[in-house]
């Protein structure tokens, strides 16, 4: 059976990493490498990248997938695996779709855009060189124009933290491809903070170089000043990996700069960190995530740093220049022709911000140029005076019903953290650190002046949880195959817990499902009988947090217990089992293929 | 009788400076403080300041004079005569009217914009701290549009080298001021081109610093990213003194920086000075300064330095992104509520090149942005294979008729190669060269990378032709007081020669004017009789290249003479006298105060 090295999930203990007493933890890619040493094939590989993506079933993350030809062609282009010449070789990434890849099309999720670029953008070839395999090119907010991923005219990707969130954007795809596990770690762009928000919705390393520092020949402007290509990973090794191998001086690109990657710094001696002034910090109501803010600062102070408060306020007032300000013109100047000839080609929200440059004059651009310039000098001798800053990447978390509601103000509430960032021009790296007290991840980002990557990684690879640690914080997921799934009588178990319903599922065709007797509640019992044996049953998958999880399972009575259910897209999860002596005498009824089926067949009108 | 220290005019021998046989020629800051510890008072100072502009009766130099107790009081102000405290004790200066000074108004040549600065600019404190005295505001093209000097609703100042010829701006005033000696040095700024174009005009050195070298607070706007003050002087060291006491970094100004003044380079062993290719010169016809440009090339190779021509093109399309892009917009954004709400108080010309930004967009601005980028990238490794450029500082001489037939394309041509300069980042420094065959002054700006002022300056100093040496090729201005006047039997003579008329004027009054008899044509006589003895007699200037009025005076017949004559105005120029002997028995015509007169009395249709 394959265990998907390139991916993280904690909560999958088919792929979960070695614990802490291994002493060194690989990364993914050195996780990768070794697994090609011990003789995965490229066939292999390229099998399970296609298997990974067909099991999870989610057309929202890519908007085009290499074929199995183009993958292999892909891999024989490397040639043989020389790690000295290539850093990469055979390590698979994602490509956000406003990034050219040669073959394969770009559209800036704008469908009417769509073109056929001739080369790669010199990124991607960059990373192609050092042996790198583009797997496909990813969703975002159309022309990289939102926050929460779901201003897209395609399928939005799912979150993979809690798919009642929004997947976070603009580089919904990348970052759902790397937390998914479908990839090593995949290409975004940021410029109000896209290649930040989705790492903190989706539990990831953001990787937000310096402006300049990465190409950007062959990547759809957003705003041209301010536009940089970002990287996802679930390491900050990993993500650093593709940063130095990406990093150069294009002269092709007139805002690229002479910033080359440096080392990985160590933690320092002394380290001042800037962070909002206790009472200036919004969190928009969620006091999970101000919690989880403050203890990430203490833990921080008690790696011996110096925590600094600094007035926020000229930091919130160039965030909001970024859209209330002249930089919505560089949108509209990218799309200049769109928005002046075919405005209906665009996603109405898309169409609805971008226009809004429309009516600002050229008088009004300098104006907001000479504002920023001013609040430089405002906030010069404040970062002067420290190492870095360390604010949370996201204030809150987005629910997809949320931004249904109102598809404006959430999104702008997602860049509160972000969007001054660039205009600054700043270094930034969002990390995962602990979880919040609700499961859900913590995050933060850390932010340093330009060309200090390497330091601000140094940093963020102490303080980022790393998920090839066990996290005793990390969420459960719980599959449930009978009378706890909604509308069932026992569902009012889960909820007093504050389980949170993730998404219907089905098992691996490994299990026989039962309708048990001399219970309480109808109830039915589902057992494993072999690798396909059985078939493929219903089930839903809730989430817990551990205490919860502990709490539900202390409960349960026999002959119910829970165990480790393989579903059909290959993960594993915890979920209901019963003994197989219970089911002696019962009926077999997994030619329903799940219990509401049959229960329904009954009585379908009466559960 | 007081020989002006602090003006260096080459015609005028009461003023002219020690020959080159002197050995260490001052500048003009230096021969003033001998003065002062020579025991020239401050009321001396005051006087003959005031004088000084009296004679001269040109009413477009200053938009605002101090007055005598005004100038006491900065003397008084001032303390006493410490070099060391205050460098530049008791040192006049004239400030462009987009400057404030405490106490007179500013009007940035815009009568209704006027208004009562109650704090002098950051550059003015720092001169007037440094001992400096501010003699006057001075004439602008409004708003420091233009690079003629004539958009201005005020009088027009008048051309120091030549009445006939645009003063040059847009610091029109502050580079009369010096040129007519009246300051020792003065303030003008500098977005397109008007701290050098104006000094080329007026044969004068004009310092255009690194931006933000110069605190802009107290300056009224133009283009707020391309604005820098600059400075006109005689000589590249006096300018540089007021430079390096005015620089400093200003926290007030968002686009100040830290840029100090270093010292005065020496001329390096090895130096590559890069120079538009031959094809691509530009000078509009005007094949003398082609010459004039080719034979300075020539004197700074003799200096060991390497000439390199490089493509202009990148530095051309630069300069029309001034204008024809989006910077336009800067000036509108400046004077918006101007242009929006009172666009009559404008003047005319200025209104149509400002309104001209009304119709660009912030998606413009950016597309301009972008544009400059590209180029800025395009030149950089060119300059990085240099030490400087020197470029003609004008690509031709502009007359007020040609201004006034075209008030637009002689203005652009202006700012041939100029207008880039401040786009780029460069510094420069326009300096006088030796003069052209025709007499004018030869010009050339030497400019550099940003932060290289003192390199540049000390480059500056070697080529400049320097005007305390004595110059074998300056033009000869002759007064005639008869026949050789225009429509006057001789003036032919004038014309074959090439002499250019510069202006009318009348002498001290300390001449008498006699019919001479038994001449081919009638003429007069003009006799200097002593102090007040006589009257002002009417007279044309003429100006001849030296050879020409060799020739001329050459072929004079006797009783003619040509001697100096002192005018009203206190100048001193080469003129005709007579014997004394011709005059006996001859009638005294002093009383109708001019030859054209009496020749009119006795046949007013005539002649």
């Amino acid at each position: 059976m394959f265990h998907m090295a390139i991916a993280y999930n904690p909560a999958d203990p088919f792929t979960a990493p070695a614990p802490r007493t291994i002493p060194m933890p690989k990364t993914a890619i050195a996780a990768l490498h070794e697994a090609y040493a011990s003789g995965l094939t490229p066939e292999d590989m390229v099998d399970r990248i296609l298997d990974r993506i067909a099991a999870l079933d989610d057309p929202g993350i890519f908007l085009h997938v290499a074929g199995r030809d183009d993958l292999l062609d892909q891999f024989a282009a490397i040639g043989a695996r020389d790690l000295t010449l290539k850093p990469l070789w055979g390590v698979p990434f994602a490509v956000k779709d406003n990034i050219d890849v040669a073959g394969m099309p770009t559209t800036a999720a704008c469908p009417d855009y769509l073109y056929h670029p001739a080369e790669d953008a010199t990124v991607v070839a960059r990373l192609k060189a050092a042996g790198a395999i583009v797997v496909g090119k990813t969703n975002l907010d159309q022309f990289a124009t939102g926050l929460v991923g779901v201003r897209s005219p395609y399928p939005i990707p799912r979150n993979a933290v809690d798919p009642a969130l929004v997947p976070g954007g603009s580089s919904s795809g990348s970052a759902v491809a790397v937390a998914q596990g479908i990839v090593t770690f995949s290409l975004g762009t940021d410029t109000a903070g896209s290649g930040r928000v989705p790492a903190a919705l989706n539990d990831l390393v953001g990787l937000k170089p310096s402006l300049g520092s990465l190409s950007a020949t062959g990547v759809v402007p957003a705003c041209r000043t301010l536009d940089t290509v970002s990287i996802f990973a679930h390491t900050v090794e990993d993500a650093y990996a593709a940063f130095a191998v990406a990093a150069a001086h294009d002269p092709a690109d007139a805002y690229s700069r002479h910033r080359p990657a440096g080392p990985l710094a160590a933690w320092p001696a002394r380290l001042a960190v800037g962070v909002p002034r206790a009472d200036q910090r919004r969190f928009f109501g969620d006091a999970v995530q101000a919690d989880s803010y403050t203890a990430t600062l203490a833990d921080i102070a008690a790696r011996g740093a110096e925590i600094v408060e600094i007035d926020f306020e000229p930091f919130y007032e160039t965030a909001a220049l970024l859209y209330e300000g002249a930089w919505v013109a560089e949108r509209y100047a990218a799309i200049r022709t769109i928005m002046e000839t075919r405005p209906e080609i665009l996603h109405p929200t898309t169409r609805l911000i971008i226009g809004g440059a429309a009516k600002l004059s050229a008088a009004d651009a300098f104006a907001g140029l000479y504002r920023l310039e001013a609040l430089k000098r405002q906030v010069e001798p404040v970062l002067a005076a420290l190492d870095c800053l360390c604010v949370p990447t996201i204030p809150c978390f987005v629910s997809l019903d949320e931004i249904a509601a109102d598809p404006v103000t959430p999104n702008s509430r997602l860049g509160t953290y972000t969007n001054f960032v660039n205009l600054l021009d700043l270094c930034g790296i969002a990390v995962p650190v602990a979880r919040r007290r609700d499961g859900r991840p913590g995050n933060v980002t850390l932010l340093a002046a330009a060309g200090r990557d390497g330091f601000l990684a140094g940093l963020a690879r102490a303080i980022a949880r790393d998920p090839r640690h066990p996290d005793a914080a990390a969420p459960v997921t719980l599959a449930v195959a009978g009378a706890h799934m909604r509308g069932m009588p026992l569902n009012g178990q889960l909820e007093a817990l504050g389980a949170r319903f993730l998404a219907e599922a089905t098992t691996a065709p490994d299990y026989r499902l039962y309708a048990l007797a001399g219970q309480d509640v109808p109830k039915p019992g589902l057992l494993r009988v072999g690798p396909g044996a059985g078939a493929a049953i219903a089930l839903e998958l809730w989430q817990l947090t551990p205490a919860a999880f502990g709490a539900f399972v202390a409960a349960l009575p026999a002959p119910m217990a829970i165990g480790t259910l393989r579903l059909a897209d290959g993960r594993a999860v915890k979920g209901f089992l019963v003994e197989a002596e219970a089911t002696r005498g019962t009926d077999d009824i997994t030619e329903f293929g799940g219990w509401r089926a049959f229960v329904d067949r009954l009585a379908p009108t009466d559960r």
